[in-house]
């Protein structure tokens, strides 16, 4: 299943427990703490809590919990089963708005669930089938990151120096990463490239997690603070960068972590290549990018770094965990189905409706 | 000499002890501690550690500890007492390479002291006269503070919500401020601003002293991460933009708090003001953008938040603390002159010009 060395991983189900596991992102890198549950609610606190984060590693995430829930309550009344499992469902899509992951998968449990249920009332059989669809789920993540990466690092200069923002690697997917997938497959397939990456406040996960996996992989790499973007790209210190996303529209709106935009528009005054490097799991094709929901988050994720108060503790805060960047500012969009070209109105369903036919 | 209120206030001369004193802004908003001294080796450790931070309050600060050092040491030979100006002056030069306010300073104490040396060999004499020059460059700023405030204020429309970068303050200057003399005095005069507020990374200037400047004077304010600048234009929620300068080109490049330059690029996309409010003894018309030199920081001040590690000890870091925006992207630069427009290369040295000859 695995190609390439796979250094760190952030959720996985542990078939001896029959529960999901998980690395606790929240106290990276400073301490490893796996976490293991079958407990809806409790994976439900880790994704609103973000010890489990990235917009793939949450739908997977939650498939995989509904699964081994279905495994534990098997056993009851048909109609408490169903009942259990559509709730279980409901408190997990509750938890975070934006990514659109979480509805894919979760959507995928349902559908399942209702197939299973035409041809069976036996719930052990049904909770057999909810962990074989979340399992399915969890490979397809994989497979594409597999692909991401194959695809995007065909794009990577010989000795390129690669700017990626937030965290979109192992700790926020299945297996190798999206953005951070171009970025190892292109270092196994042997370019001396050079990373920079971004801190990404408030909650630090490109200096605290994409720091603690390059350097796991021993990729060469420079932590900037989110503002030095623009003087970095004035210098001619960046060739390209690659992003991860947590929606994409089917016009080629991409929403992703807060200051992704800031970045999209200065590579784009300095024509460097911007590419977003997601799954076609992340591809939104019923939304307009105004129905979008960006999540606003808790001011005190601004207001303290690490526990530690940097401002008065009076002060208004925005907290958006998002923003949006233009289909035009966006040179391509790496899927696991192929490298996606502008126009991206035209583009995006055509891309789906083949993946749907296949 | 004050017209408007001032809440707090960074530099100052004490004529009782003549000695500098300062506001350490390192320990701000948690602790007030004021420093007094004579001596210029300790006043350009607290220029380096920024303790005394600003382009106008550097190059103030500058000034008077040359003059009260003068003070001190008038008595001696006049041999020794030229050398050991000439030497503080010229450690104080050295302590950051990029804002020219200290330049500005330091040059016309270097002037002045040339000047009493032609009519006196007396080293009272000469010590009161630079003290009387010092206190010159202090009151020019408290004058170019009021005077950019009022000018400034005239381009805030009412109820505007102003963003604002770093600290451009009271806590950078002699007085009000550059930038926030300009959201001060719009404040002062009835106008019912609101006020979004960068941290600021690495240092939080903007969490830190800005949100201290503000919520001392009561002026509605939101801090917000440095990334979020472009979502926030995206939905309408900034109006104008004012920032400082700590360096200004002959040809309009201004040189400012890193991350100035993102977000100019987004107010530009967005149509939204960028005002630049600078005394003019911030502006250089001897160098060209290419020859300025950006300041590389401790790594140190990335890795670490109030003295927490945020990353791995061992990672490496770009600590530029400035960049460059270009001049087709400042809307105006306000100045204690009055209000400079485009096209800058015409426009700056006409003022400049009639400054001098003034």
């Amino acid at each position: 299943m695995y190609s390439y060395p796979l250094v760190v991983k952030a959720i996985w189900f542990d078939e001896s427990l029959n529960e999901l596991c998980w690395i606790n992102t929240t106290k990276l890198p400073h301490e490893e703490e796996v976490l293991c549950s079958s407990d809806p609610a409790r994976v439900a606190k880790a994704i609103r809590d973000m010890e489990i984060r990235g917009a793939p590693a949450i739908g997977v995430a939650a498939a995989l919990v509904v699964g081994a829930y279905a495994l534990k309550i098997a056993g009851r009344s048909l109609e408490e089963f169903t009942a259990l499992i559509n709730n279980a469902i409901h408190i997990l899509l509750k938890t975070r708005p934006t990514a659109y992951n979480l509805f894919y998968a979760l959507t995928k449990m349902q559908r399942s669930l209702r197939e299973a249920l035409s041809r069976t009332s036996d719930t052990y059989t049904l909770a057999k089938k909810l962990v074989e669809t979340a399992l399915e789920i969890y490979r397809e993540d994989v497979e594409a990151n597999l692909k991401i990466g194959e695809y995007g690092a065909e794009l990577v200069p010989e000795e390129a120096t690669i700017l990626t923002h937030c965290n979109a690697g192992a700790l926020a997917t299945s297996a190798y990463g999206t953005a951070l997938a171009v970025i190892r497959i292109a270092w196994y397939k042997g370019k001396k490239i050079r990373v920079i990456a971004t801190e990404t406040r408030p909650l630090l996960q490109g200096a605290r997690l994409t720091v603690y996996e390059l350097v796991k992989e021993g990729i060469p790499l420079t932590l900037i603070t989110d503002n030095s973007v623009g003087l970095l790209m004035r210098k001619g210190k960046i060739d390209l960068v690659v992003v991860g996303a947590d929606r994409i529209t089917r016009d080629g709106y991409v929403v992703n972590k807060i200051g992704t935009y800031m970045i999209a528009l200065a590579a784009h005054k300095h024509k460097i290549p911007f590419y977003v490097a997601a799954p076609t799991s992340t591809i939104d094709i019923e939304h307009t990018i105004d129905q979008v929901i960006i999540e606003e988050r808790d001011p005190a994720e601004v207001k303290y770094v690490m526990g530690k108060l940097i401002t008065l503790e009076q002060v208004n805060v925005y907290n958006y965990a998002f923003d949006i960047t233009d289909p035009e500012l966006v040179t391509s969009i790496i899927t696991e189905l192929g490298i996606i070209r502008p126009p991206y109105n035209e583009t995006i369903p055509v891309n789906i409706a083949r993946k749907l036919t296949t």
